[in-house]
């Protein structure tokens, strides 16, 4: 067979002919992001949401699995062979770390909960994913996202072909009007809202929180309402210095209204891949009659997806954990100092260069705490203008309008301080300004 | 609020609201024989298919992960901070130990492919869940499976809603006229026959392969047909000492037609849950209007599910290989031996006592590799004998009707040899020809 006569026979595919979510433009979006740091890599990138590397220490992997084999030894009694199994076997696919994570919830978070609750994921979107899939009944089902919103939240919902209907933010949170409205409208469209999906402290991507008040007034809608509520919370460890956190929905949750999404890629490092999901709400209809927990029923479809969360893994998530008494709050001391240092830096050097007096066309939100803030500009802050900014000014930042699933945050910018040092947040914002000032006058000229 | 109140407000959940996967008798089944064999700990299990334990050391752990780091240092040219971000940090979606998979196809298996075309997953699993996710577009994909088959591929197919179509299993490995009439019974009933699932070599669960003939023929079927052959091979390099390993379906390949499967669940160990797909297939409608890998599709779905494999247990599976040249077959040879010396007693096992002349009404196949053996008896191996057998004569296997998606191997039973040991294998076939003994003069008196 000759070359010509193997291409003709070739296996190839088209994209018409794949599943619908590999076209979706959420990816899209995501990919072009991705692409645009990559052509700049010399730009200051106020774009990467990823955690400051700045403590970590490859020496420390090794002495995490001692200290959880140390563990497996002293506390759970095992020998050497059940360490051993432990580590390389396949495993229990709830997980192996869930008791240590239910430490570290009540003494964080302020959240008891029965380790029996817990399934231990492949990081936090594997949880997303497992919640939305079980939930996922058929194309009536609805998941209310809070928008603009985390884009991995999309992806998930994309995979399983459930409809996402958007609730808008304001400035302090969630605009809990237009929430009541949408569950309405989806009742109103023969549909089933399942689920809200939020994260209530210092949001991805517009840092936004809820206050006490609207923490109780939303799990009052919930409960009205019939519906769960996916408290994500990846930042809330990272309150600015000055404030006082305030507890999860999931602490305040009497009614197991709430599905807690927990995440290590912020608090313990990214490449562990360790997230998991508290799914403590009962399930009737188990086959003998009875209940079974809610986190039983995504253990199965975990079976099905991913069979167990790597134990090598969460053994070394567990060695963090277990080196600080299992609080994240220890673990994270360094880290919270940093990230709540650059966020006051970005948000001086905002305040320097852009007095609120002189320029009222430059705004920007001052969270409380997290990696992001919102900047809001007289020009359209798109794909183009990142591409402009960062050929003519070495700055890169996110156009918010990735984070809408639609139209929406046209003219706002997403910058993040988490891995970013001091010299480079001041360079950064010199730089930004210099864009803003190009982009406003340029829009100026248009008008 | 009282406790009462509390409940009834309780945001719980039901069954028949969730998804079908849910209720599937796969699960079930599943479930069921992790419990039997939870209940009967005393029990010798000829039943467990997880690899020995014989060989695992915690201390090599460290060491690979070290080896891994001296790697990217001497081969890559990594700096300390490069090494620290490519184990801590999120990373490249289809993993960071692509090129090392490579040179492992390569020398162990005469595959060669470009390390792009390989997509490194959470286990073996996550890798046929993106698979079918990507090929199941809407409701008229069908994906072909052999039965008996794995029950990883049926719970995948069920996640994505797509239905399995079963192909007879020959003693010889795939029925291939049934291949071709089950191809044209699904174009027939107007849908689309996307892909065809096997395991040639020492099959889960009937130890069966193919031999270099009908692996030509199902490579020509699948041409003919415009099909994709799924090549799973978990067991491939355990060929029993005195054979020859035939070539993979994917070293045959000219032509593109063939997605490979790969597992180190058994060759590396579970624990690190590393699997990976080789997607070479070319897709047309890539944006720009060129083509992409099948696997940058793949990659795509992975980022809305996973996002990347954990770095951290990347590198541990890296540094064995590294350790060995990048060869499995180098890196298992006393795992090779053990598994054949066990395969060889337990065959010369049922030969002595279940001598061929004397007994026709209990038979079995006779695998040239890997970890299972198919037992046919005169009497129905089902969950109540299965019971039976571990409670009166505490011995464990597993019934063969669990690996058919309906109805099928109601007379057989799967036994497994990896993880026993000699007097383990001895012991268990007294125990099992005391249960067959029983169970066939039970089936002679109701006759």
């Amino acid at each position: 067979m000759n070359d010509s006569g193997v291409e003709l026979l070739a296996a190839d595919l088209s994209t018409d002919r794949l599943h619908a979510a590999l076209r979706d433009p959420a990816l899209a979006s995501m990919n072009f992001l991705n692409q645009v740091a990559n052509r700049f890599p010399k730009a200051i990138s106020l774009a990467a949401g990823r955690p400051s590397e700045d403590f970590f220490d490859v020496d420390d992997l090794s002495r995490y699995l001692r200290i959880f084999c140390e563990y497996l030894t002293a506390e759970k009694g095992a020998d050497v062979e059940l360490v051993r199994r432990t580590l390389f076997q396949y495993g229990r696919t709830k997980g192996i770390i869930h008791e240590l994570l239910a430490r570290h919830l009540a003494c964080d978070e302020g959240i008891d909960v029965d380790p029996e609750s817990i399934v231990v994921t492949v990081g936090c979107q594997e949880a997303m994913f497992l919640v939305l899939r079980a939930l996922r009944m058929d194309e009536h089902d609805v998941v209310l996202t809070v928008s603009p919103g985390y884009v991995g939240l999309t992806g998930a919902a994309r995979l399983v072909e459930m409809s996402l209907w958007p609730v808008r933010e304001t400035k302090d949170g969630i605009d809990l009007d237009h929430l009541v409205e949408q569950i309405e409208a989806v009742r109103a469209a023969g549909k089933r809202p399942r689920a809200f999906y939020l994260v209530p402290d210092f949001a991805n991507p517009s840092g936004a929180s809820l206050d006490l008040k609207a923490r109780h007034q939303l799990l009052a809608i919930a409960a009205e309402h019939d519906l769960l509520i996916l408290e994500d919370n990846p930042y809330g460890l990272f309150q600015a210095e000055d404030g006082q956190r305030l507890p999860t929905l999931k602490a305040l949750d009497t009614s197991r209204r709430v599905i807690y999404l927990g995440s290590l890629a912020k608090t313990c490092f990214p490449g562990v891949r360790i997230g998991f999901v508290v799914a403590d709400q009962r399930v009737a209809g188990a086959d003998d009659g009875g209940s079974v927990l809610f986190a039983d029923e995504l253990s199965k479809i975990k079976s099905m997806l991913t069979v167990n969360t790597p134990p090598v893994a969460q053994a070394i998530a567990a060695g963090k954990l277990l080196e600080h008494g299992c609080s994240l709050t220890n673990a994270n001391v360094r880290e919270m100092q940093l990230y709540s240092r650059n966020l006051r830096l970005l948000l001086d050097g905002m305040d320097r260069r852009f007095p609120r007096g002189d320029n009222h066309q430059v705004s920007w939100n001052t969270p409380r705490g997290g990696f992001f803030v919102v900047v809001t500009v007289p020009f359209l802050a798109d794909n183009t203008a990142l591409e402009y900014g960062a050929s003519k000014y070495g700055v890169l930042w996110t156009p918010m309008s990735h984070f809408y699933d639609g139209c929406g945050g046209e003219n706002q910018l997403r910058l993040s301080v988490s891995v970013v040092s001091p010299d480079e947040i001041e360079a950064g914002l010199d730089r930004l300004a210099m864009l803003i000032a190009d982009l406003s006058a340029k829009e100026l000229c248009t008008q």
